[in-house]
């Protein structure tokens, strides 16, 4: 999340009523979870076994629960609860607020764009030319679509995160201030879900196709020219690479990555990384030929056994 | 699901034209399905294999298909059909009605709640204060939400069990007449389905938070303070106890239990219940370590088979 | 697809501009898919592997990219791109057209069928008597349902088939012209989907009941009397005979057929036939007891293994 304008350090310590180590003029211009952080960024961490992360990022300020060393060129928030006082900043900064039109009035959608009965556009939405929104399609607020988008009945863009932390007696909500970016030429099926970005953009690149009942988690990156087809899970902070084909009811673990033009077999489960031009297969998933020789020993092993046995 | 009022069993017995056993006076304050039942109940039955279940369990009023001998302090319904005359009395006591207005006359609304456009809220559906229903969502009659609780789009709550009893010739649906309760802090993704009881209620325990694409069996009941991921699949008749997590594409088969802080790794089948703090994996579902010994032994198999061959 | 009359060979060429094999005067009625097809149509091919299949196939009229043998009684057009010139050709007979309202001038619904608040019906819709059509369904152009069907909340029926061509820099969308023929006394659960028949008819046979979150592909025809469970994916073109049960997350490949009677068990994977009356299991799918056996012996595999390296 872009902030409006630069802020000075001093400024947001005063936002967020905490002390700060750096200069006060420091300049802050943005604010991100840690997968998507730039220079100029604020990112935030509560851990120990993730400081080092944190501050080695290319985040410039650091929202963090302990006076630590403060890296050269760089600044401190300093905070008894970071994760409280991100969530105050992104309030703060994109104030809560529900368009009640089914099309808002700061929605933008290109001249030749057929919006169909039962659309709802959120605030700031915006659609390129020759898209075509099938009925009680659902796009909440700062999505963008491109050029030549199909999305099918039903289909939702840009809800929430999937995203909590675990307080003693509650879950704390992570308050997603990302996007959508729909590029051109893409088609998502009917039913399907792509949440926004938790900080930054979820992301679906030019002349993807997506069956029904896809889900994409928060601050995804899909390249150009995947296929998935019904009933894909993918979890969020995944890059899937250009030219990817997921089949039929395929999950996808958070943080991994699909290397370009991989292809995941039916109900397969990805935990790890797929490099670029493999097959992968099963659940846990690994490469296709030793899965499918793992299928082919085990309808052996009955026997096998018996015969074991019976020595 | 409660009568309005307490009932004489010979008054039922004129709404299904049926036999009785048992005082005329004796009373009838509800209707239930086996798995619900209470005191003051009718339960049906109507195969010889479940009659002892039903003579025994809590209801005291059985609407049976065979003359048996009836317990001390209850009363039988004699018919030759006790599936019809059962559904018979759920539609007496809850006539069809379906609410044409999109926000119905009888359904409740706290101040401060927010009902974004395009939502369907059912008659004498109740929502408490400081909740979102976002675009679209659709509520049927008789459901309850209690304070802060969110739903985002398109999502389905008390849409019909999924229970029918085979004929000959077609498929008899149960009738449902149950509900569905939400209580206090909960987060429910887009796309989610969550059907309503049979005859009881179906519940969400407060602050539990569901990912998209997650259904819920009618009559489930999912403790407080649970996590499921998206496109998990929990059939009716469950129990999950508080501090479940169900991780993405997880099913459940109906009628079995999870205990108190459970954890179902991706994609598992669950087919019988899992003790309370243990966490299972595959399809079908056992207990984890076990679980990726297996699939560590596994991919040894081709090699030991190749090997015990060549000797 | 039929076409609004019979035409002449000559003039279906000029619409594409294209070479012919066969006499000027030859009778073209419809426009199908390879799958689909019957004397009267047209087919198209356009890879050698392929070119038997359709010379051979019921159709009549060949689009073909090679001018080839022509089959006696039969006729070519010969096309450079004769997957563009068959997506012209649908064009041209069913023109895009998107209807606006939310209940299309031509959708027709049975007096005593009740369409519930949000419900979008698409052009030629029509709707038998008493049907119950639940908030925010949206029904495509040209779906046709029978009597007594109900339909849950947000269910999609009649979504465009995913079916892409790859070229070189992008995936050409083969146009959907098929229907959802729904029959008699069909149940559909919330959040559902059913693909239109790219150019024949996505059929649910009559008495057939599916739980919520399944989805149905192009063509596939689902015969009478079946059960399907929630989170079932179907793909394309599979043909499923009567009495059918799938359970929950099943999933089944294109172009496959499940015998009468047969049943897949929970999260299996259909890659195959199943033969009439068959049980399978797994992913990928087998005959179920056998693969209870695969799996009793891989739980004793561990064991196994450690005793022979042990020797």
């Amino acid at each position: 999340m872009k902030l409006p304008a630069a802020y000075k350090l001093k400024d947001i310590a005063v936002i967020i009523n905490c002390e700060f180590e750096g200069s006060p003029e420091h300049i802050i211009t943005g604010l991100n979870e840690i997968h998507m952080v730039e220079a100029g960024d604020i990112v935030f961490v509560d851990h120990p076994k993730y400081y080092d992360k944190a501050l080695l990022s290319k985040a410039t300020t650091i929202l963090i629960n302990k006076k630590v060393e403060c890296p050269i060129g760089k600044a401190l928030l300093v905070s008894d609860d970071p994760f409280r006082d991100y969530n105050k900043l992104v309030r703060h900064f994109q104030p809560v607020s529900y368009s009640l039109k089914p099309i808002s009035e700061t929605a933008k959608v290109g001249k030749t764009s057929i919006i169909m009965p039962g659309v709802y556009l959120g605030s700031n939405v915006t659609i390129g030319e020759n898209c075509v929104i099938h009925p009680n399609v659902v796009i909440y607020d700062n999505c963008h679509l491109g050029n030549n988008v199909v999305i099918h009945s039903n289909t939702v863009i840009g809800a929430d995160a999937f995203y909590y932390k675990k307080r003693a007696e509650y879950f704390d909500k992570m308050i997603s201030c990302g996007r959508v970016i729909i590029e051109d030429d893409v088609e998502i099926g009917a039913m399907c879900t792509i949440d926004k970005g938790v900080s930054g953009d979820t992301k679906i690149g030019s002349g993807t196709k997506l069956d029904n009942h896809v889900q994409i988690g928060h601050d995804t990156q899909v390249g150009k020219m995947c296929l998935m087809a019904s009933h894909v899970a993918v979890a969020g902070v995944v890059v899937i690479e250009d030219g990817v084909t997921l089949w039929g009811q395929v999950g996808v673990r958070s943080d991994v990555k699909l290397g370009k033009g991989s292809v995941l077999l039916a109900q397969s489960g990805l935990g790890e990384d797929i490099p670029a031009g493999k097959t992968f297969f099963g659940s846990p998933a690994g490469e296709a030929r030793s899965k499918m020789k793992e299928v082919a020993a085990l309808k052996m092993l009955p026997e096998l056994i018996k015969k074991i046995t019976e020595k």
